[in-house]
């Protein structure tokens, strides 16, 4: 007998079950690109098989017809010239639905063993997704390697780990044997079925297309609910080679390969809404903006939704000991990926009064401009600006950048880059206002895109109050805090343990506060309007899936 | 130093930790109402204890004021009498939230501690909480000590161990140490702290006042959320009483008494809804009628809501090779609490052609006839009836009785009952009727009370397809299934599986299919419209409160 999928992949299940439960460093999937682990020939291959994919109609081989669709163009310039496959709801829930009983019937350990396989074999295509994930969302290359392939394949195996976990909480079958005193006892034999909900919906966003797709996407599948990927119109080609991999393998474990499927649609005619209010859909995972998710929330009752949206994730600097690894700190989250992370902070508040700055005492104005240009100085190497920048996914983004410069006083402009290999590139530096703690119209809504507010408070205290109240009214999924008095730091805690948002203190070195690891970083927490879950606990997973039970006597 | 309350309950905590992992037979809480097991006394103190508190002001020293409120009478006959305090949704609301920091910041293991001492007090207070239950639910005393009583804690201490072990599974801290090769690892202290979604509601029945309010009384609480508690107009005092206990327990642990308070309110007077829609309600547990529950679903988006609801439960009678034992089971079935329970059968489906009875043929009548004469002859003697049936509820129940007699044929006349010891009971025997599957409109909605239909079908095919479809349209908590075939079985259990209902297969001997025992089965599943929720699986309690972390460099 050949080796099974979870046969194949059991030591790495549980590893990942161990890693949940102390939640140190762990990953399975090497965020370096290096030959040396990926194979002398992975990065040549992987462009050369995105490449392939430019030009043509991307083969699916699911229900539905209609001329192909789609009109990606990459922030570098490029236009991908790709064709998917018309959504044809009815058929793909239908197929959803055929598809569900056998999947279900398999079982936790079959589901996670084909679920770890695709996740394996993702991995393996990660130069690839590396080139569409980059042509899509605009991410440098090396960015769109880590946080589009490995990144994104740890995430998902989160996913499934927790969901794994919980499903194996309740055994398969139990003896019940009540005692009645001098007559024989009762018993019972009592079997317990993991009941998937029914057809899930994924809707990806056009910046992370895999990292926040894959949690959804992998807790409804390994949970046993068949997955209707619906992608950005912006951001299809990663989704769609994540898909065609995910069918490949259903198909090789004979399962059904409709149980993912792609709904690709485009901006001119989408299809979210309609898939939301199927009453099929018992499942939505959503991440974009604010506006639709909350409208998903209060429209979807069918179906258990997850969403992330948008947030102002905020920066209290009360003090540092250490100045010059607090710019390097902050210079390089301002950059990476041009602020279109939902992690990168938006308003950082600093005292009027200034701030104690090692053996220095540092004026409003002069953080200020020690921020600026720290940032400008860390992008003013062309080569290596690129390398972090990456090119900005949305025109919107474009304009908004320009139209904000008015909110404030501009310490830095945000300059346009060229990238010698591709000339058409939307590549920025950012722009940093300073501005008045009352000018909340300017700092305190969503400015998505390299745009940062340095705003002048009253003091540390004032900060804090001001960071906690506006993420308690608009969401944020990250804070930060630089602050040397210990008191400051617990008041700080307890103000965004109470605004239910993830806190990095004292970030100098090369940890920074954008970025989130799985297996040890929560991503969101559900507790404020920037998200109505986490990435991953388990009440992002047990919603998923029901216990139904049968008993019988033993006897 | 004094023993901690969690030190105290460490050992039922530990086994109810156990028990949620084999869900075989367990129980900490006597359901014998023994005076060895309770004391010689406990029957009579328990007894004078309710009856101190007839005619009175039931005080609680809860913030608020107004004259105290109250109308319950008991469905034995006697007026209680009671009057509890007029709620003040502002002042309870404001409270909670004054209440939450130093709970939420206690940790989980304090708040199991207090929570097992409370489940404990409850217990010591059966007999007040079985007269209470009684006189407010109808129920006979029996029934009433062991319901209302030791299975209500179980499924409080079950909600706890769910909730306690969800909580534990992040660590309190964790060290994150990630290797840079040739460099120093990047190495973080992250901390997870649990933090609660905020003030929560529970919304009590009149049928099972304490045991569908415990689990999410406990299971909120023990996730730092403070909680009001608002009973049924008609079924206060068993909440109240429960209420009261719970402050004293929280005021000797040093804790705000007011993390647990009451919002009684009259028929008249409703404030459920105005509590659902208050912005500061984030959970919300309800147990009750359909229209309501869909409400709460439909309205209350700030909140997390858990429902029990109502629907149409069903058995399929296909063939048996114990016919007395068959007939003996559903005799007690139907009669038990005169078919007030939220798991009692309603739709009894019998092949047209009749079933194979043992080394017998029975036709359709004979089916019909032989199940009435055998509740007939159960409910023969008036002593035993009474403590069987006990008394209806509610008097639209009494209406609905006698309207359904018109909804079929009748094979069983419900009768009229007295209790020597309760002159004004309204005790009533069932309503049994024969009628066709076509007539889908009698047995197919609930009929809420004594009221059952033997339902003609085509084939057992046809009562299994019959009963999968009421309950994907209806909901239903319960299912059943008699048939000697294997195949049969595995048919019922695929279809009861896809309808997301519990089955019982075969039940001949002391386990009743309305019986459902904690920390073994699972009551409701969350998986067909009778609930959104199952007491008790990890996504009853995962939502409850959300796990927020900070981080800072370790060294």
């Amino acid at each position: 007998m050949t080796e099974t999928f979870f046969e194949r992949h059991k030591a790495t299940l549980d590893q990942a079950l161990e890693a949940i439960t102390t939640r140190g460093y762990w990953s399975p999937y090497p965020e370096s690109a290096s030959p040396r682990i990926y194979g002398e020939t992975a990065a040549a291959d992987g462009e050369a098989a995105f490449k392939v994919r430019l030009g043509k109609t991307f083969e699916l081989d699911q229900p539905g017809g209609g001329a192909p669709l789609g009109g990606e163009r990459s922030p570098f310039g490029l236009a991908l010239d790709i064709g998917y496959p018309a959504p044809d709801i009815e058929a793909l829930i239908g197929a959803a639905q055929a598809a569900l009983p056998a999947w279900r019937d398999a079982g936790p350990q079959v589901r996670a063993g084909v679920c770890l396989e695709i996740l394996d074999r993702l991995n393996k295509a990660s130069f690839e997704l590396a080139h569409a994930v980059m042509h899509t969302t605009g991410q440098a290359f090396m960015m769109a390697f880590q946080a589009g392939g490995p990144h994104a394949q740890d995430r998902g195996l989160e996913a499934v780990a927790y969901a794994y976990a919980d499903m194996m909480r309740t055994p398969a079958s139990a003896l019940w044997e009540k005692s009645q005193g001098k007559h024989a006892p009762l018993r019972l034999i009592k079997r317990f079925h993991v009941v998937p909900r029914g057809v899930a919906l994924v809707i990806g966003c056009s910046t992370f297309p895999t990292w926040n797709s894959y949690p959804g996407l992998f807790a409804s599948l390994v949970t046993g609910n068949p997955v209707i990927v619906k992608p950005h119109p912006e951001a299809i080609l990663p989704l769609a080679i994540s898909v065609e991999i995910a069918r490949a393998v259903l198909t090789e474990a004979g399962f059904d390969a409709n149980l993912v499927t792609l709904a690709a649609d485009t901006t001119e005619a989408p299809i979210a809404r309609d898939l939301c209010l199927r009453p099929e859909v018992r499942i939505i995972d959503f991440t974009g903006g604010s506006s639709f998710g909350d409208w998903i929330e209060q429209n979807a009752r069918q179906a258990q939704v997850y969403t992330e949206k948008a947030g102002v994730n905020c920066v209290v600097i009360d003090s540092t000991d250490d100045p010059k690894g607090l710019l390097r700190n902050l210079s390089f989250t301002l950059s990476l990926y041009a602020g279109q992370m939902c992690t990168t902070p938006q308003a950082i508040f600093v005292p009027r009064g200034g701030i104690q700055a090692g053996d220095e005492h540092w004026s409003f104005d002069e953080v200020a401009q020690k921020l600026a240009g720290a940032v400008d100085k860390f992008l003013a190497d062309p080569a290596r600006a690129v390398a972090i920048l990456g090119a900005i996914q949305s025109k919107k983004t474009l304009a908004r950048l320009e139209a904000c410069r008015t909110l404030g006083e501009v310490v830095l402009a945000p300059r346009a880059l060229a990238d010698p290999a591709f000339p058409e590139s939307r590549i920025r530096t950012p722009l940093i206002l300073t501005t008045e703690a009352a000018n909340r119209d300017a700092w305190g809504r969503e400015r998505f895109g390299p745009i940062y507010f340095i705003v002048a408070t009253d003091s540390t205290e004032q900060s804090i109050a001001l960071a906690r109240e506006v993420i308690l009214e608009k969401g944020a999924i990250t804070s930060a805090v630089y602050a040397n008095d210990e008191a400051v730091l617990a008041e700080m805690e307890q103000a965004m343990m109470e605004a239910g948002v993830a806190l990095s203190c004292n970030l100098t070195g090369g940890v920074f506060v954008n970025q989130s690891a799985a297996f040890s970083d929560f991503h969101a927490t559900g507790a404020n309007p920037a998200a109505n879950a986490a990435l991953t606990d388990t009440a992002y997973v047990a919603g998923r899936y029901r216990i139904v039970q049968s008993r019988r006597p033993a006897d």
